[in-house]
């Protein structure tokens, strides 16, 4: 029997990505019949969140979850594992992950780490965030100290915004001090769960710096090399399963909590502006590039990203795309 | 150790389907390290297509790898656990079974069969079919022969069309003969394998009458309630599983297959005027009122999936929508 801690980069108990975690623990407990018992622990109960990679990296815990884009500092390709502004959305990294070679790349990449990762669970597409001042133009980003990781805080800063990564946990309070001006978190259902519209008035859509992100279960390399076959496919069929079940989550419970947030908090939802998204993109296409010139990984799987991205677009444009389009039209 | 049979209404090695249904079979296999060893039989090997369901249900089989709607000869409700017409897609269907009581209805609807039904497989949004005119009014539907099975048929048989249910693999003869004027089946990946192209010119676009149809496995009842909890959480983690890697599967292939369809093949992809799509429309909701009317459990899981599908057409309109919409018109 073996007594296997899992930890993560979320506050205890927190819905979506705090309950996806704990239910792949039990999962994986379950389907073992208690061959590997796992404990989940929050975010600074055994290590701070942004040490649960090198945590698990060395051992002090067998498994991690957390998200790929934290360890943009350990792998400059590491955020593409996650998410990508302007990206993919979670089917289409599903498909990438799976049956385009993703899952393979992100494999090599994290083997000198002596880690294997696995998705494990997705939020869908996220808010762009939470702010107090209307956003009209790209001149509105000027000067604002926003809560926003990964390449999407690069992004930000490039148009003039000052970018800063907190973990989930200490955004209500800097938010309300005033630490920060806005924030990115996740969406209506967690973004609730934090009462950030108690703080912030305006919520953005959609949210082109985590179109879907990929949540990742990261397992010590040496514990799972020394699992037997049977364990070692519990470990795998169970981070799919949530993979699958917590994105199902976020999509039932975000769109209870929207309503919710328009209802009871008269939260105003609104689009960001054409001109706004434009130059995000352009920026975004600027950060990439230099990311790519400078490391050779990266590179390497922008390639296969961008490649299965243009040809999934065609595909979606034609058949998801499309559907919403006509179903909309015809709901009257 | 347990020998259990997976009867399926699928093709022998059929893309998609029936290497969702057979990644299934390995995965359990795997996973319970040979307690349970599964055996795939193809549509035909011990049973036709369209009797997995009987075959499950009395234990000539123990597992079946299928879609509910071919049952609705068995339960009016059926259905509804697989697509209905302008319905939901694939994440909002996940979300509804897994988060918002669908799968309650779904158990409590098979378990007088002697079945447990579990989510494994989504093809995403299909293609609405192939036929050999040009589709631009409602009256080119008229007297069109057309495989199309569940809800979808019983639509078309109200705009004027002759709806008729195949297995797939007659799906080709039955186009080259005559026998049959059109046909929908899945999409590009599967449609290409079976080389509907070569008898049909125009592939239409959205499937409204399949938005994301779960697949479904089914448990004999008595065969899952002798397992031990950990086969249990076994059999629940790797459908899940291939509830996720099926729809990948789909979302990778889909998007190469439709490439090639167009530079290869000459394809014509077209979108289903609004008129046609508004006049479908309409007769969906009047053959869904009959049936809610005079089923009982129908009404109980039509007033379940339709709170659900409102609330989340709100959401995914400010999300997944309003992102597809903004990447493709900065993609240039």
């Amino acid at each position: 029997m073996r007594e296997w801690k899992m930890v993560t980069t979320w506050p205890a108990n927190f819905p979506g990505l705090g309950s996806g975690a704990a239910r792949l623990a039990e999962l994986i407990t379950r389907a073992s019949g208690g061959r590997i018992r796992v404990k989940v622990l929050a975010a600074g109960e055994l290590v701070p969140a942004f040490e649960t990679f090198d945590a698990v990296s060395r051992g002090t815990a067998e498994l991690g979850h957390g998200a790929s884009y934290y360890w943009k500092g350990k792998a400059e390709a590491a955020p593409f594992f996650c998410a990508i502004p302007f990206g993919m959305n979670a089917q289409e990294m599903n498909g990438w992950l799976a049956y385009g070679g993703g899952l393979e790349l992100w494999r090599e990449l994290y083997a000198p780490f002596n880690l294997v990762p696995f998705a494990a669970g997705n939020t869908g597409v996220q808010a762009a965030g939470w702010f107090n001042r209307e956003i009209n133009s790209v001149a509105d980003l000027a000067g604002l100290k926003m809560r926003i990781p990964g390449l999407g805080g690069e992004v930000m800063a490039r148009v003039g915004a000052t970018p800063v990564n907190l973990p989930g946990g200490e955004l209500f309070q800097a938010l309300q001090s005033g630490t920060i001006d806005a924030a990115e978190w996740v969406g209506p259902y967690n973004d609730l769960a934090f009462g950030l519209h108690r703080v912030a008035k305006y919520c953005y859509m959609p949210g082109w710096q985590e179109p879907g992100p990929t949540l990742e279960c990261i397992v010590n390399k040496t514990a799972f090399d020394a699992l037997p076959d049977d364990l070692k496919a519990i470990i795998e069929a169970c981070c799919q399963a949530v993979n699958d079940s917590m994105l199902a989550e976020y999509t039932a419970r975000n769109r209870q909590a929207m309503e919710q947030l328009v209802s009871e908090h008269q939260v105003q939802f609104r689009n960001l502006p054409d001109g706004v998204l434009a130059a995000l993109k352009q920026a975004t296409d600027e950060v990439l590039a230099e990311i790519t010139a400078r490391d050779a990984f990266a590179k390497r799987v922008h390639e296969s990203y961008q490649a299965f991205q243009r040809q999934v677009m065609g595909w979606h444009q034609r058949s998801e795309h499309a559907y919403y389009a006509s179903r909309r039209a015809l709901a009257g």
